[in-house]
């Protein structure tokens, strides 16, 4: 497929990368020209202009921050694309702004899907979690790139306009938790009855046959066979909106998400007074999934 | 090798198997006579007694529940051992207990050593996780046995005596937070502004190259392939020790776990009042990896 691109950020390269190994043709564009050049490395053609995108693609995945810069690309695409055409949100955009992107954009007879990606930047490698939400038919159409960018089996459709973003949220909201979940019990470890406890071999045998094991769980041992004093960082956390909207969500449905709602806190007051042990493994987490900075102390 | 294996109930019979698979010879005993036939149809061959065990074994595995019955055995064995000999605790023990008896057995020149046993039911296949505390050459002595009954690399020697059911407990305290993570994701989609969701494809799909991926999540997948609704159920949530331990050594050494403190008064709370969707989803996770009961309605 001939597949526009918008945003070649950290993700979005991994994505495009993804997309070329896949035999798909990727047209991007980027504000920033120095994200253009890697991606031009990787094998994207570079547009001139998101106009220049929208004349030469009818298929076009945009990936950037949440927000106004959602609104931006989308205002320029629709002024140029040639209905029909459909348009990919794979960022994290609230779900009541997909429903609304997409009704504006169907009156001018342009699908619009959104899409929850999960994975990180070692979904380039692996392919990602992909949360599709809107109409049907256009799902279908997108499906060839879709299945290029996801893990096989990390693909589905969610259901209508905006689904696939409250998946998405519900997922990071999940996250948080889970981080602070392992952040907090081996923080217990480090600074338990039991001095010189080894974490690396700690986090290989919890990842090999226990109850515990996951992908996070792989992300700490890699933190641990590198080191386990953390003394040189900060341990503030940092977040995008997706945890707090999943807390507000829940709370307008009445769900109680108790521990999202704790770590939520923890991260507030983690970036107030610098954080703990705890806190540290969890910006280290980010990082090592998302490529999140860290603070230097 | 010859080895006693005291406790055939179903984690027991799990980990014998193993050992028998690996060409072990397992004498076992279990003061319940339908565990014990159970046991001998997987090839262990059945004492008449705790001192039975003593006099034919110089290596034991013991396998039951924390606290008084722990303390039974050994004092049996301890009449009827004959040193050099070996006692593994493969259960849920105090690491506080493990230490005092340590001590004890230490005395009479019988080696103890303290194994956290993380896998549930489906260690059977893969292997379990293993945490070993103690003595450093009563545990290279176990070591074959060790090897047998674990997951490949899912094994390493903790430290001193009682690390090892101190690391399970830790293990054991995030268990909790992320069960109750998970759960409280599930709920929100399953009540949330979607309706219709198709939680079994959404846990496949977040299985699939998501950032919250996991062992737990397979375990979810399983269980919404049969049933999402979970009309038929009480949300009570059982437990044992390992997650309340957790917390008041955590407290006793200042280090926050907010999280499993959380989780834990959640699971209280569940069973006065029934509890909800989450702990629902909670009680059948650890129905699925434990085998622990489920109440119905």
């Amino acid at each position: 497929m001939n597949i526009g691109f918008i945003g070649l950020g950290r993700m979005g390269q991994g994505i495009a990368e993804r997309l070329i190994n896949h035999n798909h043709h990727v047209i991007g564009f980027d504000f920033n020209q120095a994200m253009c050049t890697q991606a031009q490395q990787l094998g994207v053609t570079i547009a001139q202009s998101i106009a220049d995108i929208a004349q030469q693609t009818s298929i076009i995945w945009i990936m950037v921050p949440a927000g106004k810069p959602v609104d931006d690309v989308l205002e320029q695409l629709q002024q140029k694309l040639h209905p029909p055409s459909i348009i990919i949100d794979g960022g994290n955009s609230h779900f009541k702004d997909s429903i609304r992107r997409h009704d504006t954009l169907a009156q001018q007879h342009i699908a619009f899907l959104d899409c929850g990606t999960s994975g990180g930047l070692h979904g380039k490698e692996v392919g990602y979690s992909l949360m599709v939400g809107g109409d049907r038919q256009a799902y279908e159409q997108a499906l060839p790139m879709v299945q290029s960018i996801a893990a096989p089996e990390g693909y589905a459709y969610m259901g209508p306009t905006g689904s696939g973003h409250y998946v998405k949220m519900v997922h990071n909201g999940i996250e948080y938790a889970l981080l602070q979940a392992y952040a907090e019990g081996l923080h217990l470890l480090k600074d338990g009855h039991y001095k010189n406890l080894d974490l690396a071999t700690i986090t290989n045998v919890w990842n090999h046959g226990s109850i515990i094991r996951s992908w996070i769980m792989n992300l700490a041992h890699n933190i641990y066979k590198k080191d386990s004093s953390f003394n040189d960082i900060s341990g503030a956390i940092g977040e995008n909106k997706t945890g707090q909207w999943a807390l507000e969500e829940a709370e307008q449905v009445k769900v109680p998400m108790d521990l999202l709602k704790k770590s939520l806190e923890i991260r507030t007051q983690s970036r107030q007074s610098g954080g703990n042990y705890a806190t540290k493994l969890v910006a280290l987490l980010r990082h090592e999934f998302g490529g999140h900075m860290v603070e230097k102390k």
